[in-house]
């Protein structure tokens, strides 16, 4: 952690700008941690901008350098009385250990980013930084939900969907899941799915090597059974074990597994979708014939790159906390920022938090159900 | 299994064309399973012509039914005089399960094709056949490399490398990986590069979710001190932990990780190309102009469309055996068989087997050097 260059002193200074009404007030709160992307709080203060065009409603609590932050948000009309800045001293950095962060982290702006939603000022909170630290922080600060083991980073995966998205976790929050975590993060995935995509009886696979009930590791058909007891009562389909090239297919929206397998799949994806993008902007410049064709076909182009832009479903929401939060890419521009913004506030007006508690809780005791059915069998 | 639609009977029954000279001969002769794939034997001596067209010096022991596989040939005039047909009364099918082919797989196309191999008549077999069923019985009949004790499937995977490719192993032979199976991966990932991509000194990568030493699944560790150690004396570099994103990159030439894992990933890039395919094509023919747009730039899109074609890239080769097997797609059509053919003759040629062999020897002595070098540490 560094220090932050101010020269205001104190934890929660406030800032020039005339704070939102944080209580008594319909309107939704959305906590930013300002610091610890790759980009600085400029970038984020353009993404604050951007999201608040299509959502005039919202206010935020910013967290981070006060005077810089005062200087970038009085530059911007359009926040002009919507934003309430918080000082803080000090930066988590992206080398920062998790361990370290969570002892020594108090006065950080991620450690304020997540207390505002700790103490209920805020309804979500946003950050650039470190996952592993922010995932520290958020389980100290907000604590797991009652009946979560293991919580998951739940992503929005291009699709063929109609929706455009399918749900997948855990994309990396813990590298371990037993076949209980994997059934919480079905629960789980299919309230995100509810909330996020609007779909009432989701659609979830186990991702496994095959499809087949008798392949892949030996733990998975013990979470292919617990899934499938708890479809019923908790309102989604299963499609039961899923292939790698079924997450981003019209076979399901919700695909689960562990933080490891979820976190290799979701980079080589990445991996894959900027190789090919690199081999299409190479073959439209190889020839001349080919860059008059791309002048033709910019619109077109435009709209497939914009389609499989990483930037544009920024956003890993930490599920199975007292609170949500959201990832945004440490090296998130301000497109990026403002895909996470919008998506805190989608979640944030849904009432996503208590929506996916009553989903875990009344999944558990079906659990139970579950095991006792099980050893009738 | 079904039995082959055949009049003839017996089980090495020779077709009307004349048989190569297997013995004494200079020629390279690669086995082939015609039947098991998706698209029957049409499909695989349409490969096999194409493949011959560049590599006129090859012959070919093909087995499956004889009479089916002696017409289909006679309509070839560039296979004549270079396949000797094998009668098989059995055909191993997409369903049947790799333990029910051990015990009953005596007389399918799949078995004989391996015996080939075994019996020293053929360097390479290549089938299109059910993936577990070819490992279990390629297993039995051609036995554990000494020193090997979980056999792998390595592909190449398209890159940014000046080669073109990178070797991604285990993809799928085993879900289960300890520490120094993860070490022999490394050894004959290594081998494959130098082999399979002329690389005398390959660069490689041990799968994780991040890239620092403390990051990851426990037994992964011990996995990077073994690697770490045997670089050296079998002459690769270790570059250390990679993420999914690097699979296509130029930080690593090979990468080695567990078959569940490797599987999830392979699936997963597949599934992602393919998505992107169609956006490309849905964008091409979106507006009038972008058609035009096209028009100017088929040239360049078909090369695109070449790099990223699944087909070209046909081929998962079976390692830590007693011999080479190549594992084609179960859709394979012509183009994808001919790639699998011209991998096993370009690994036939290079002497492959017994450099991996010679290679696997070498390295597993210098694996418990090492283990008593870390005891001084």
């Amino acid at each position: 952690m560094t220090a932050g260059q101010t020269q205001t002193s104190g934890q929660e200074t406030g800032s020039g700008t005339s704070g939102p009404e944080t209580h008594g007030s319909s309107r939704t709160i959305i906590s930013i941690d300002a610091m610890g992307g790759d980009r600085g709080p400029a970038a984020v203060v353009a993404g604050m901008v951007k999201s608040i065009a299509e959502n005039p409603d919202i206010r935020f609590i910013v967290h981070g350098d006060a005077p810089a932050l005062t200087r970038l948000i009085a530059k911007r009309k359009r926040l002009a009385g919507l934003c309430d800045v918080r000082h803080a001293e000090k930066i988590v950095s992206m080398d920062d250990k998790p361990s370290q962060v969570m002892r020594h982290g108090k006065g950080t702006s991620m450690w304020g980013a997540i207390d505002s939603v700790r103490n209920g000022e805020a309804t979500v909170a946003v950050s650039c930084g470190n996952t592993g630290a922010l995932m520290a922080v958020s389980m100290l600060r907000l604590r797991k939900m009652p009946g979560v083991s293991r919580p998951a980073i739940g992503i929005l995966w291009p699709s063929e969907n109609p929706q455009g998205f399918n749900v997948m976790l855990d994309v990396g929050a813990d590298v371990r899941a037993d076949p209980t975590d994997l059934m919480q993060y079905a629960l789980m995935g299919a309230s995100y799915a509810r909330n996020g995509l609007k779909l009432a009886n989701p659609r979830i696979g186990l991702l496994n090597v095959g499809t087949e009930e008798n392949k892949g590791r030996s733990g998975l058909k013990e979470a292919f059974d617990l899934i499938q007891n708890a479809a019923t009562n908790n309102k989604f389909t299963f499609t039961g074990f899923v292939e790698g090239g079924d997450i981003p297919s019209t076979r399901v929206d919700v695909i689960v597994t562990d933080g490891f397998t979820g976190n290799i799949a979701l980079k080589t994806a990445e991996g894959t979708a900027s190789f090919v993008r690199r081999l299409i902007q190479g073959a439209f410049k190889y020839s001349l014939l080919s860059r008059i064709g791309a002048l033709f076909a910019v619109t077109s182009l435009t709209r497939l790159s914009k389609r499989i832009d990483p930037r544009r479903v920024n956003g890993g929401v930490f599920l199975g906390l007292n609170g949500t939060v959201i990832k945004s890419h440490g090296d998130a521009d301000a497109i990026g920022v403002s895909a996470a913004i919008q998506l805190a506030i989608q979640l944030a007006k849904s009432g996503f938090t208590e929506k996916l508690a009553a989903r875990v809780a009344s999944g558990t005791p079906e659990r139970e159900d579950t095991k006792i059915d099980q050893t009738k069998e």
